[in-house]
């Protein structure tokens, strides 16, 4: 068993729309930011798992992203995995 | 001038309690990934900008993370900026 950390990116699909992100482009116009044309707004998250090996990892975060962490109805997600050195 | 593309991530400091990925942790558990360890969650925010040369658009998103997109008390920015290819 070794540790690992993830580091998850979940996306709005680029068809949905992301009042969060229009309103804080918005935001950073009257804050004067004119040059800022479009915001979108998704997750990272970090999560730090044990498993058998990189390939076990990848699984069960694919799984975790499907099954709660994104919902593939309206999210993108990718995610990079660093093995922690073992103590 | 030149389109800038921002991805920008939103962390909470580590000292800082972090009551949702405490609660997707422990999701994570009742649905039998034990060997999840810790989430933490934070923001992952991708800006489109127009900016005079790359070192404008760090400027400007420096300024735009420590007065809207991040709150400096309680949270960690980092970013990496691409330039778009001009049409």
């Amino acid at each position: 068993m070794a540790d690992f950390q993830a580091r998850i990116y979940v996306t709005l699909r680029p068809s949905v729309l992301d009042p969060a992100g229009v309103a804080v482009c918005s935001g950073l116009h009257q804050l004067g930011y004119e040059g800022v044309e479009s915001v979108r707004i998704g997750k990272y998250i970090e999560v730090q798992l044990t498993a058998a090996d990189q390939q076990d990892a990848q699984t069960q975060l694919d799984q975790m992203c499907d099954r709660l962490l994104a919902n593939p109805v309206i999210e993108n997600y990718c995610f990079e995995i660093t093995e922690l050195a073992t103590a």
